[in-house]
């Protein structure tokens, strides 16, 4: 057996997000899965390097999968390609070290999150982006951002409390805007369930003057989900890397 | 009564063009046609700076309607953009002079297409740009461009010849491009059936080095249809403006 790398792009909006699920077949992985085992000639069993929600997209989501033997990257990923939906494609396809798993060997990700000021959605952002049409202060976000930036127990920003721990670390958050487009950028080692999108909510909400850098402060220090702002949809995230 | 120019955005990817038809409902025209019904509360006709193919999208189209009397501009637009899809927006509500047509007052037009000469089709632009994968020399293009840019006749350059002059001026042709996208800016004062897609096709076939500059100039010279390019994609293409 190999074991191969395959990343992926995907448009999240007719999807019921990565991971499979008993009562749909409207989720990436089951269609990729799907494609995969079609390719092979065999039944192939893949894993993500995490889920993505419903509606949320990719430019570089990863996964990992053992195969039969050596193939021809580039013929193998032309073949699943063709049997794809056109809103999702395999962009890269590598042999990688056999052990190699695409969620326990990632070392961080990279998210971006796009946000459209403008007071009247333009239609060719409405699937791409959150329409919120609000003043806000980049400034008094990019304060924040650097609050938020390193080592802290996310407890206040996540929605499922199930995981082990809450730790984890940022590394970097960029925040870019023209024309009254916002691009949020996270880089970090991990992100917990929900928490890029509620990171989106909070900063807008601080652009908006409705929380202080200071409320953030005691977001971090008391892990309260309510002291946090709120969970921006969906639609307006990309998962842009996964790091090895 | 009184005479409004509105001016719409619409992502085109589900509809059969702008022009309304007896055996659909999914055209632009039967849609606006029908929230402007309802929101004046009356049956009101509307006149568009000219039709769009199936498919074909737009960031500025125009239409000319008449009201009982006067609106209020804002709430107006509001209302009717509750009713229509959210692929469908009205950007702009003016009141205009009595005698205004959106087409027969329109001085010139401006159209932009997008295409995508990366290997692999990125799945964000999929539905507003053309997946051309082949290495096209800019410079040739831009040489083939200045000899269609002026005042021609464009009879190689359309697919129907009912129109009664196929004579032209385009006021210019950019072509900009980065990271393998390309964007062909048209301006000019009309253009015939097809003709934005046949001189993109023409140029796309000039910068793969198909045709030449010198055979540009003999299909404006014979006005034979053979002697231009393919005819590209309607997804790539998108109305930016009309000009009065």
């Amino acid at each position: 057996m190999r074991t191969y790398k395959l990343t992926v792009s995907y448009d999240g909006t007719r999807y019921q997000g990565w991971q499979k699920q008993k009562n749909t077949d409207k989720t990436i992985q089951a269609i990729v899965e799907n494609a995969l085992g079609k390719t092979a000639g065999y039944p192939v069993e893949i894993y993500g390097s995490g889920r993505t929600d419903a509606g949320v997209h990719a430019k570089g989501q990863t996964l990992s999968c053992s195969l039969r033997g050596k193939i021809r990257e580039e013929t193998f990923q032309e073949v699943i390609n063709s049997l794809l939906p056109e809103d999702i494609r395999v962009i890269r396809t590598e042999l990688v070290k056999n052990g190699f798993h695409a969620r326990y060997s990632a070392s961080g990700k990279c998210y971006e999150y796009h946000i459209d000021t403008r007071q009247k959605q333009d239609v060719f952002e409405r699937r791409y982006s959150y329409h919120f049409p609000y003043k806000v202060d980049k400034k008094k976000m990019e304060e924040a951002a650097r609050i938020l930036i390193g080592t802290h127990d996310f407890a206040a920003f996540t929605d499922k409390k199930e995981e082990k721990s809450t730790i984890r670390s940022i590394y970097d958050i960029m925040i870019a805007g023209q024309d009254g487009k916002i691009q949020i950028t996270y880089r970090g080692n991990g992100f917990l369930y929900h928490m890029v999108r509620i990171l989106t909510g909070t900063l807008l909400e601080v652009g908006m003057g409705k929380l202080t850098t200071e409320e953030i402060a005691g977001a971090l220090v008391t892990g309260e989900r309510k002291k946090a702002g709120f969970m921006a949809p969906a639609k307006g995230l990309f998962l842009k890397e996964v790091y090895y």
